[in-house]
């Protein structure tokens, strides 16, 4: 694999940029300069564990990044979810006892919009992409967004994808065009060959309806936007085309998504095995199919399963190729030099109650309120991250890709004529609780900024009223259930809330959003 | 002590009835059919059990019950509180892990209720007494009730109370009145010793009144109740009359109900030291002080304290007694023979928000929705309860009475003449989960039956509509925020709800509530 080192030598050479740094936003710097003499010692202990580590093992540590759908914060077992609600998640429990389970983990509001995060390192509203997006939409991922694959194949990763793309369904767009040597995929835009194809009741309460496909005119449509159901996923290799896998993942039955996921998983585990003794790091990005709507048959008779929650038996599934792709980094003995995070897209997608997701928490999919973005994570590398940690340090999944570079020695490949908003938080695994690097954050729902973090604190963005600026403000430490809103508490803070979005908007004005016209392919 | 036992005999065989059995609710009975040969299995193994205990020991096992004051479920560290939300409580953490997690238990929805519940293992409903006493108020606790200090005391046990009693201020209605030999303690009906006299605005966000006590006409309203606030509390033994103690708890500060929840930790330790050897078994009910509105400013610069938050150094303070209380089980050899469970009464009293408890899930104190009756709770007992359980088995606190009833072997001494509404649970603290006998729920909001529960399901009552029953039908296992509520989900389950209410109410009309008017004391 020394040819793609090259190339990405070649391309850096090109670029010119490599020695500047990244731009982050305006909040970082200040943050930076209260901890700098802190940051600076950690920085210099985590250089040596690393050079330790890459000492020992001949190469980069291998990085691992599961993305799970509409999982909501509080429902692994860890959380008091698991089997209180009829999910069993034992694996994942396990996964987080071994490493690091963290409270504060924080996604954007839906599926799209964190794909595009943890992929580029940057708020979705930065790179024109804002929004879910649908069948026969024809924009997606940006050809100038330089992806988290991209980043870590210039500096020597092999890099494969499995599951839910989710980014444009034109060839630009697909995984190996942003960087990934390997894909296994679908649901480029929602549909086609996604879980609207699935069109049977199974596992679900009577008072459920029969999802999506059985429609008058339905053929027509299919027709219209290209949906070929007998179409279960795509491959898609570096220099090769995509291919569709006809039939690959079963049937058009309810078990489709399940099967899907089965595939993926055995994929999976075949590459690290082949990559184990590579002299090449790797990196997987597992985005998990929706694990709602349908079951897996396979499961729902498993122990503690409620059977009348399709999720549940999906969620069982997960939790087996989890505990398969754990393991077999244990067997193949390179667990220590494997970073696992395990990370929800979005909060519970509560149309599809009571097959969905579920969190305690305000709002769901979509909202800016802790229910939407706040998401269960954990981090999990053997003898790198103490286990039993349970940070109550912020971390947001942009952080991942910033992360991902600093493991990977690839900081100076990050762009720098663009504002990145992932913080390298390997001080937070490397070094543990309290060592975390992010104390603000900006919720974005679409192309408004919904709400802010500072700190302990959050503020609602809302139309002014009274003549004053209209902020729910909220301790967010106390009242994670956004119970006890309003203006009064925060009034002393009007003024910092409106420096501290100046500073961001400030920072966009410098360096503008894509526009998401530019993003559409030039044939149409 | 073996007056005492002497004196409980004659009581017993003047009752002559202690051959039968205690009378449970109707829905009892048919659980207990189902389960009929499991439960005679694992009675036997009980038995044994306990019976291999007590010759090691030469005596029934001490039971301990801590009942905190409003603490809502979800506030503890292993419930993702604790140090999240500012109040660390690793004590409490490390109890549950040692011991029992109680995810789903339950108390009534107020602080008098829940006393009532637990000392008599009945609904308040049934006692006369439905809802909180307040200064001034003169019925209390009925000399009818068979309270469980006096069902302990029968049985041999030395027993013993502090902090907050609040079932009433007159004499009749004292703890020693109701079976305790000794007792430490304040709040009768809410004022007089406690927390209304904390007039300070310690500790407190600005935007947070001073409570009570500083209002025009004042001292006749004190006068008038005859609230003297030099008392910090009462101390009272068999035999001897109730003494006021004196400035016992410091000035009437903003520390006064950290000083008297010192005092009584302080005592309820030396008490343990005094008993740990004694022939006789100890029962103690440690009602604590309400660990909110004002803090302990000994506490407030423990690590990890939110200091804005007076409820936090309270749950330090707290989480050092109970420390304290099994490290001293644990010195004196006797943690193996201790039962120690520890529950809180209620949810938050959002009223005192921002210093008060908190909860994720609906509703608060006074609500018959999750967050008023849903608590966190822990059982403890080394060697017999194994460590790191998380049991998904429903546990009300009425099933304190009929539980520490068992373990003393005075089944035979629970009054026959009237329902009883605990169950015993030994069965799922010393098989562990999976092994608990209750599968159903009352839930009364004052004399109003506001839920029920069958199961995994709740039912909230409400007036007919539409000429159909009202009612609102959750899932509580999958939808413990109760956010998907409806008629529509449990209308085919009309019909067994009615019979189910009915079998309940037809219990009552046999054995009839108590009328709060006989509870009046004579001279009144």
């Amino acid at each position: 694999m020394k040819l793609k080192n090259v190339t990405a030598a070649l391309l850096i050479a090109s670029i010119g940029t490599a020695s500047a740094a990244p731009v982050f936003d305006t909040p970082f710097y200040k943050t930076q300069e209260r901890n700098q003499e802190q940051w600076q010692v950690e920085d210099k202990d985590i250089d040596a564990k690393l050079a330790e580590l890459e000492k020992k093992h001949g190469k980069k540590p291998n990085i691992i990044y599961i993305l799970t759908d509409d999982i909501g914060w509080g429902e692994l077992g860890w959380q008091g979810g698991g089997k209180h609600r009829g999910t069993p998640t034992p694996a994942l429990d396990q996964m987080a006892s071994e490493g690091m389970a963290m409270w504060s983990a924080y996604a954007e509001p839906s599926c799209t919009p964190t794909r595009i995060a943890l992929n580029t390192g940057r708020l979705p509203v930065r790179t024109g992409l804002i929004d879910v997006l649908w069948p026969g939409q024809e924009n997606g991922l940006p050809t100038e967004e330089v992806g988290i694959a991209e980043l870590l194949g210039e500096a020597g990763y092999d890099t494969a994808m499995w599951g839910k793309w989710h980014m444009g369904e034109e060839a630009e767009h697909s995984p190996v065009a942003h960087g990934y040597d390997y894909a296994y995929y679908g649901l480029f835009n929602g549909a086609p060959d996604g879980w609207q194809s699935s069109h049977d009741t199974y596992n679900q309460p009577t008072n459920v309806k029969a999802p999506f496909m059985d429609f008058p005119g339905n053929e027509e449509y299919l027709a219209q936007y290209g949906i070929d159901l007998s179409v279960s996923g795509y491959t898609e290799a570096k220099g090769e085309e995509r291919q569709p896998i006809l039939g690959k993942a079963g049937e058009l039955g309810p078990d489709r998504q399940a099967a899907f996921e089965k595939e993926s998983s055995k994929q999976m585990i075949q590459y690290v095995k082949d990559q184990a003794q590579d002299e090449d790091p790797f990196f997987i990005y597992w985005a998990s199919y929706a694990l709602q709507i349908t079951g897996s048959a396979e499961h729902q008779d498993a122990e503690g399963v409620d059977k009348a929650n399709a999720q549940a038996s999906m969620m069982v599934q997960h939790n087996e190729h989890v505990q398969s792709l754990l393991d077999t980094l244990r067997d193949e003995g390179i667990a220590e030099n494997t970073l696992v995070v395990w990370i929800s897209d979005n909060g519970p997608m509560y149309a599809f109650y009571p097959t969905s997701g579920y969190s305690l928490l305000k709002g769901g999919k979509g909202d800016v309120t802790e229910g939407g973005v706040r998401v269960p994570a954990m981090a999990w590398w053997p003898g790198m991250i103490e286990a039993g940690q349970q940070p109550t340090d912020m971390f947001h999944v942009t952080d991942l890709y910033t992360t991902a570079a600093r493991l990977a020695g690839a900081t100076d490949k990050i762009p720098t004529d663009r504002v990145i908003d992932g913080l390298d938080q390997t001080s937070l695994l490397l070094n543990g609780e309290g060592h975390g690097r992010r104390d603000y954050m900006f919720h974005y729902k679409g192309s408004e900024l919904g709400a802010i973090r500072m700190g302990d604190y959050k503020i609602h963005i809302e139309p002014s009223s009274g003549g004053l600026p209209h902020m729910d403000f909220y301790n967010i430490k106390r009242d994670p259930g956004e119970k006890f809103g309003g203006m009064y508490n925060g009034l002393y803070m009007v003024k910092p809330i409106q420096d501290f979005i100046g500073g961001h908007k400030g920072k966009m004005e410098e360096y503008p959003n894509r526009d998401t016209s530019e993003t559409l392919p030039s044939n149409h």
